[in-house]
């Protein structure tokens, strides 16, 4: 077993946005793994190897990267933005923890990436700029009830938030359910960031009102921040606001 | 004002986690700011400026990094990890926000980084792989109640929890109250990771029980990670174990 396994965070999707780190392991990899539009993002290679799967089939593709690395093979399984954030690396140690002890030995290692909500939040200010959480709105993998319970233990507390999954084909009422949770907590002025493709060709950011929030402006590529009554608003004449948290909380007296 | 202001994430230390983008910015630069072990990680340039301040100088920094874009110098902030994380980011735009108005007409652009928790998370394996949050123990800039609420919501939401600046000179009990309060919360057998330095020369991972994580492991280049009762550990002999959280919640029936 003198494999290697790589999971590998690509970031947000331009290519100036992925580190050298990352680069230099996908110019090593015999055999790249991953979601087809995430392997779409790495430039082709003469002798590598792609094997495309389907978002739903990380476990199935875990084991299967693991299997080529056990077998000697230079393995790069690719996530968008940081594979340990909702990404391919949980997959990954999942899979070796149920899996074949003999993985337990594997040269496996984890190179991060710049997420989807730190590109976001650097696009529109610094929207994270104190205590935040990242919460998947996704219930396949958990029960809804417990989604409910985090955005609303979040909010109570003052966290800035980043929605990740927040709508699909599939799931189509999850996000407006999470407004409708949010707006019995927070401000109806509290300020949305929906941030779509970032760095991408098709990028697109939108701010709205908690109380205007439209749930159907979000798609898959979506990434939804959710401010605090603490996030600003600079007004800029002719430009898209800017939103920030500021780092103080100021004590009201 | 034909100047330009860059708000730059360095990353966790190593050049490979530092983002070409990144590079691209602190190569154009005339002035580059920071704290100075930050500023010391870039490589030195004939005639760009070097302007040094103490960590506990964020607003004066922001302000004078202002007024040198307003005078059409070509400005670097630089930040370790991500600028927008616990970094300059929030007090660039708070400074403009309370500034003069003419600076919310610059060019300021946020370069994202790789934060110290992806950094971390990725050298132990996946610990970040569900719903998480990112706090700062410091007490100066907010009230220490807060941070206890804080903590207290998020290890009885089930967060995974990474803790920023758990302690200095200045603040050395915060981490082991912290710890006090987790420890109502939170199993005595959850995983506590220290990850200092990470991808430095000196980098160093230890990981603890809750019940036994001593406060003194920690200085003011440790990231703290704070698992959850889902969060699993594989064994490997002779080898650091991995910690991992399953993105599956089980339902208990």
């Amino acid at each position: 077993m003198s494999g290697k396994l790589y999971i590998i965070g690509l970031g947000p999707g331009a290519a100036e946005m992925q580190t050298p780190q990352a680069a230099a392991a996908l110019a090593e990899a015999t055999d790249l793994l991953g979601y087809g539009p995430y392997v779409g993002r790495v430039p082709e290679r003469p002798g590598q190897v792609r094997h495309i799967t389907d978002n739903r089939e990380e476990l199935f593709r875990a084991r299967h990267a693991l299997e080529l690395a056990a077998d000697g093979r230079i393995v790069a399984v690719v996530s968008a933005g940081d594979a340990g954030v909702f990404g391919m690396a949980s997959a990954v140690f999942e899979a070796v923890h149920k899996g074949d002890p003999a993985w337990r030995q594997l040269d496996i290692e984890v190179i991060p990436g710049i997420s989807a909500m730190f590109a976001a939040a650097a696009r529109i200010g610094a929207m994270l700029g104190h205590d935040f959480c990242a919460i998947s709105l996704s219930d396949n993998l958990k029960p809804w009830e417990l989604v409910l319970e985090r955005l609303a233990a979040a909010a109570k507390a003052g966290f800035v938030m980043a929605l990740y999954n927040p709508l699909s084909r599939a799931r189509p009422w999850q996000l407006g359910a999470a407004f409708d949770c949010l707006r019995r907590h927070l401000a109806p002025t509290t300020p949305i960031v929906f941030a779509t493709a970032i760095s991408r060709p098709d990028e697109q950011v939108e701010i709205f009102d908690l109380r205007d929030a439209d749930p159907l402006r979000a798609d898959m590529r979506t990434l939804v921040m959710i401010g605090t009554d603490a996030t600003r608003r600079i007004e800029r004449p002719g430009n898209t606001p800017w939103l920030y948290t500021p780092r103080s909380v100021e004590t009201i007296t």
